[in-house]
């Protein structure tokens, strides 16, 4: 194990019918608040009346901007830390998924910054400080409800940088596993292959003697996958998604990956393909993970080894490790296609053209488990477009 | 799975030399402090030494209070507030296990309290303010680094009382595992199997729906008693004591008991007992364990199979589902002699006399899988006793 420091302050609270105790929460915290959010779903479920009646009882005033598009765009922080300036806006509440939390982070930064947010992602700058973001999920998936990182797509540019700073970390997060109940199918199953693939990154290590996190990792895959099969089929069904809704943070919120290095190669990759295509992200996860599994498994046969065994439920014992390993991939294959998870990147429309060696060039150095250079990249491209 | 809340504010830092940084970690918090700890060993291992000269480079000026023993004293406790008002105190540092962490957070809360602390104790009194409490953990095992909890015995009236509270939580805690390579052999079995019951209390529910949290403590458990093993017999590894160092935090930061009910019967009981016998805390635990499994499992056959076969790794298949408890069970009495714990109370003093009756009255209502009436609790403390 590696030292490692861990703390998570977000205070999270899970249960039915909590958001409509928003603005009772936020009370102590703000008089003044941006509501934002993605689509109109949040109107046609209730839970948008339902937020505004909380917080008009409570007295705390709102300014709204909704809209929020998958690959949260940086136009729309433009616009949300425009207002927050305006309005002397005091906390941003999120009310959606991943996308409208790293927008909201975004704005919650971008409320005190004097230049332009995008150079904070583009040069890593330090912040010094951040409005609080409060989140009501309506999708699990991101994490972004106790990370401390923020995704957002300069659509301009075509690209899409993340920024990590310990002040965007949501204070509180209210997770009702009822709001997941009309989500698409689709949603759902980029949903899981998102979960899953947070503790990919983390789990397939070169760090030794990690049993607790392992542990921890392998059971959550195991939970999330179960779940996820489950609401895939049933999607009102509230244990699951109680569940579901609990490994996806703890996917993300680092508590599985303390104390080792951690590979984030088919996050980074995707990253960069998704500035281009603006893919659906678990999607085009679940498009990337198998391939790079068996691009890279030879640098650490032994970690390929436990996960197919303690993960995927293949027979370890004598047999060929080799096997072993295929037998889990492929057992991974198949459940990302009882999700109807695509098999390749060709279902999303990426081409085997030059795109592909732009890409390869922009992701070259990612990884730590096997560290790709652009030959790598290109390579786990092209077998993850499947011609 | 039930609603509840989450969240673990204590910085928790992890890894070698760290203790060594303890005035710089201060310096933001505090300008003068009570050093807290128990036995002189802190000073033959140098570690005393260390953060002396640590605190002094930074210009934190610190009055000492040494002498906590184990099921700490209230008559310590009492001496430690008085210095804390006398001195103008702004910081508690603990150095060392959880009685020492349990004292330094009820002298913590003393400082502030205007009657006598005991009161807080026996009827649960809401407090307003606590110093901060800083740890430097040289016994894992409590989990008390990372809880709300503080156990003091007042031993006039032997009684040990529990008490929890949100500004208890350590602000910081440092765990160097190369800091527990000096603990004796029975220290460090009481502490593999004290952890062992923070997540049995956890684990054991009758709540349903609880996949993902089911799994982290099995996984967990799994590793403490696999390193535990290991560190019992080799006590200066480096990679076991830093797995055990993460196992117990996690077995107490109540991570693992969120969205269930929990049960705490054999603490409870231990805790009764204790204030009587004066016992080692996590000895007493393996010896009550598996008296109160045979006793209760009928209650809820499905988790302990589930516990036998995920945790004691029983085959589980078509068999006798007692057959896959008992065998569960006699694994883990098996697991407890290899670390030389105690299999029944008698080994510990304890004796079939009136005494047992007095602890089954006092302790009568405790537990959830099975709520305990006082017949009951004076059942698992006979069958502990072994005779």
């Amino acid at each position: 194990m590696l030292n490692f420091e861990f703390q998570l302050p977000t205070r999270m609270i899970y249960g039915k019918e909590k958001h409509k105790e928003i603005g009772q929460i936020l009370k102590p915290l703000a008089s003044k608040i941006l509501l934002h959010y993605g689509s109109n779903s949040i109107k046609k479920s209730g839970v948008y009346d339902e937020i505004i009646a909380s917080l008009e009882e409570n007295d705390i005033k709102f300014v709204e901007l909704g809209g929020v598009m998958p690959n949260p765009r940086l136009t729309k922080v433009y616009e949300g830390i425009e207002l927050c300036k305006k309005e002397n806006i005091e906390l941003v509440l999120a009310v959606g998924g991943g996308s409208v939390i790293d927008s909201s982070k975004a704005i919650a930064m971008g409320a005190y910054y004097e230049g332009d947010i995008w150079e904070v992602f583009e040069q890593g700058k330090a912040i010094e400080k951040a409005l609080p973001v409060v989140t009501v999920l309506t999708i699990p998936a991101s994490g972004s409800e106790s990370s401390r990182g923020s995704l957002i797509r300069n659509e301009e540019k075509n690209k899409k940088l993340g920024y990590i700073n310990s002040m965007l970390r949501p204070q509180i997060s209210i997770i009702n596993p009822e709001l997941f109940f009309t989500l698409p199918k689709n949603q759902v199953a980029n949903g899981v292959s998102d979960m899953m693939s947070h503790i990919f990154e983390r789990y397939f290590t070169n760090t030794e003697h990690t049993d607790v996190v392992d542990g921890l990792c392998e059971a959550t895959l195991k939970a999330i996958m179960k779940n996820g099969l489950i609401v895939y089929n049933d999607n009102c069904n509230l244990d699951a998604w109680f569940e579901l809704g609990l490994g996806g943070t703890l996917a993300h919120n680092n508590m599985l990956g303390i104390g080792r290095q951690q590979d984030w190669a088919c996050h980074d990759i995707e990253q960069e393909l998704s500035g281009i295509y603006d893919l659906p992200h678990g999607a085009a996860l679940a498009a990337i993970t198998p391939s790079w599994m068996e691009y890279v498994y030879k640098d650490n046969i032994n970690m390929f080894v436990q996960f197919a065994v303690n993960v995927m439920g293949v027979e370890g014992g004598y047999r060929d490790p080799e096997y072993i390993i295929k037998e889990g991939i492929s057992r991974l294959r198949d459940f990302y296609n009882k999700l109807n998870l695509p098999s390749n990147l060709t279902e999303l429309g990426v081409k085997n053209d030059s795109n592909l060696e732009l890409v390869a060039n922009m992701a070259r150095g990612v990884g730590s488990l096997k560290k790709l250079d652009e030959k790598d990249v290109l390579e786990i491209l092209k077998m993850s477009i499947g011609n």
